[in-house]
C-alpha cells in the first residue's frame, strides 16, 4: 500500500476527523488502493453499535436522530452519523431543512456526520453504506447511526445491515401507518411515533401495537412502541433508556454475526459485478452496434445480453452448467 | 421452445387473460424457457404506452389509478396495471385497503391487474417489472400503468423505465412535499396533488410549482402541476386530457428509444449476474469455510470476495486488465 494511505489510516485511527473524512472519500470514490484500506482496517472493526433509522418521509427522523445523538454524545460516546440522502439535481442534492438541522448538530464535539448520495449508486448503495460504517468503526466511533430519507426497498436493505433498527412514523392524517407497513415492519426492533405533540399519535401507537401483536409469535418478542417529540422532548428519556440497554448488550456480544458477514460478502461481489458490467461490458460505447440491432428489429435485449455475456469466459462456463436456463 | 409455451404465447396474443397471467408467472418464476418467451415476443412489442405512477405512501395513488384506468377503459383502451407491492410477511403481502380497491376495478372488462411483490427481488425488481410490461404489451394492452407503493430508490428506478411519469402527493400536514422532493422530482412529467378536497392543497401546488420554476431551464419544459380528488372527481377531466395527449403522441413516435433499450440490456445483465452470485458463488453452503475464516479473524470480507471471484474465469480476466483497482 502507498505510504500516503497508510498514514491516512493511522491518522484516522488516532481520532483525526480530517483523515477520517478523506479515508471515507477515498473508498467511496473507489480510488486506487481503496480495497487495501478495507482489508487493512477490518481486523480492528466490529466493536461499534450500528443503529439504523428509517420510516416515512416527513416523520422528523433527522431531528430525532439529532436529539438522541446529542444526548449519547453528552454521555461520552463518540458518534458517527450516515445520512443516506437521495440526491437530486433538483433539490441540490439534499432535503434542505434536514441538512440545516444536521449542520447544527455537526458542531457537537462527539458527533461526526457524513452524507451519502444515493443517486447513481443503485445496487451499490448498501455496500457503500457498509464501507462507511466500517471506516467509522475503525476510527473508534462507539455508535454509528444510519438514517435514510425515504423508505424504499434499497433503504430497507441499508438499515437491515444495522444491529438495531428503529422505524419512525408520525401522526400525519392517518396514512402514516401505511408507509411503515409497506414491507418494513418485520425488520423493526423499535417503533417510534414521532411528532407525538400532534393529534392522533395514540391512535397510531394502538394501530402499530395491534399489528405487532397479531404477527409476532411470542409476546416476549414484540418490539416496543414509543411516542416521542423532538420538539417537546416527550419520550426522549424513554428512547435513551432503550438505546442504552441495546448498546450495553451489543458491547458484550460477539463482534460479527455470521449472517451479517455472509450478506456483506454477497453485497461486495454484487457491487463489483455491477460495476464491471457498467464500465467494461456496456459502457464507453461498447454496445452501440448491438443497440442498433435491437432498434432495427434484428435482435432483442435478451439475445444481446446473452451475446455480451459470452464475451466473458465465466459466462460461457455458467451457461454450460446451467443449460436449463440458458437455452 | 416447448410446444406448451408456444401455445401459451399464442393464446396470450389472442386476448386470453388466463394465458397472459400464466405467461407472466412463467417468466417471473424464471421457469425453463422463460428467456425464449421474452426473445420470441420482443419483435411484437413497443406499441404500448407505459405510465409510471409513484409518490408518497398514503397519497391515494391506487384510487387515482383506479379512477383514470376506468375512464381510459371506457374510451376503448385496453389496460394493464402492475402494482409494485412491497410484500411483507407482516401485512400479508399487501397493503390491504389498496388491494381491495384494486380488486374492485379488476372486474372492469378492459382492465388486467397484476401485483408484483418486491420482497426478495432486490436488484431484479426493475427488470422483473420491465418483463411484465413487455408481456402485457405483447398481449395487446394499449396502456400499461406501473404503480409503486413507496417512493424509494428502487421504486424510482422502476417508474423511470416508463414513457411518462406521474408523481402524486397530497395535503398531509405540509410534509408531503418532502417525500416528492427526495430524489424524484426530476423524473416527473406530471405532478398531481391528490386528495385536493383536503385543506392545504393549493399551498402544495404553489410549493411544487415554485420548485419546478427554479429548477427547469426553459419555461416550455416545466411539467404541469394539477389538483385531483378521486373522491369528489375534481381534476380528473383535466388529468384525462393530459394523459390522452401523451397517448396520442406516443402512438405516433418510435417504438423504442435507444436510452431505454440500453438501460434494459444493462438491467438484464445485472439481474443475471446477481442471480449467478446468489445461486452459484455464495449459495448452498458454498462459502461456509470462508465465513469461518472471517469470523475467526483470519480473513476479511473483501479478501474472501476476491477469492470467490477468482474461481470464475472472467474475474481473472477482469483482474488482469484492471490491476489498478484489484491489487
Amino acid at each position: 500500500m502507498e505510504e500516503k494511505l497508510a498514514l491516512m489510516i493511522e491518522a484516522a485511527g488516532e481520532n483525526s476527523e480530517r483523515a477520517l473524512a478523506k479515508l471515507i472519500s477515498h473508498v467511496e470514490d473507489r480510488k486506487t488502493g481503496w480495497k487495501d484500506i478495507m482489508k487493512t482496517i477490518y481486523a480492528k472493526t466490529g466493536r461499534t453499535c450500528v443503529i439504523g433509522v428509517t420510516g416515512s418521509p416527513g416523520a422528523g427522523k433527522s431531528s430525532l436522530v439529532g436529539e438522541f445523538a446529542k444526548r449519547l454524545g453528552d454521555r461520552g460516546y463518540t458518534i458517527g452519523i450516515i445520512a443516506v440522502d437521495p440526491s437530486s439535481p433538483f433539490s441540490g442534492g439534499a432535503v434542505l431543512g434536514d441538512r440545516i438541522r444536521m449542520r447544527d448538530i455537526s458542531t457537537y464535539q462527539n458527533i461526526f456526520i457524513r452524507s451519502m448520495a444515493t443517486r447513481g449508486m443503485l445496487g451499490g448503495l448498501c455496500q457503500a453504506a457498509r464501507d462507511v460504517v466500517r471506516i467509522m468503526d475503525f476510527a473508534g466511533k462507539d455508535i454509528v447511526i444510519i438514517e435514510t430519507v425515504g423508505v424504499g426497498q434499497d433503504e430497507i436493505e441499508v438499515v437491515s445491515a444495522a444491529d438495531y433498527v428503529m422505524l419512525v412514523t408520525y401522526p400525519g392524517g392517518g396514512d402514516s401507518v401505511q408507509a411503515i407497513k409497506a414491507g418494513v415492519m418485520e425488520i423493526g426492533d423499535l417503533f417510534v411515533v414521532n411528532k407525538c405533540d400532534r393529534e392522533g399519535a395514540d391512535i397510531i401507537v394502538s394501530e402499530i401495537s395491534a399489528m405487532l401483536d397479531l404477527s409476532t409469535e411470542t409476546a416476549a418478542k414484540i418490539p416496543p412502541v414509543i411516542k416521542t417529540s423532538a420538539f417537546t422532548k416527550e419520550g426522549i428519556d424513554e428512547l435513551m433508556d432503550i438505546l442504552s440497554e441495546f448498546i450495553q448488550k451489543k458491547k458484550k456480544g460477539p463482534h460479527y454475526q455470521k449472517d451479517h458477514v455472509r450478506q456483506e460478502v454477497i453485497s461486495i461481489l454484487e457491487t463489483e459485478m455491477v460495476s464491471i458490467i457498467k464500465e467494461r461490458i456496456t459502457g464507453n460505447g461498447n454496445m452501440e452496434k448491438e443497440l442498433e440491432l435491437i432498434l432495427s428489429g434484428k435482435s432483442d435485449p435478451y439475445s444481446i445480453a446473452d451475446k455480451l455475456m459470452k464475451r466473458f469466459t465465466v459466462i460461457k462456463n455458467v451457461e454450460e452448467k446451467r443449460k436449463g436456463d440458458f437455452q
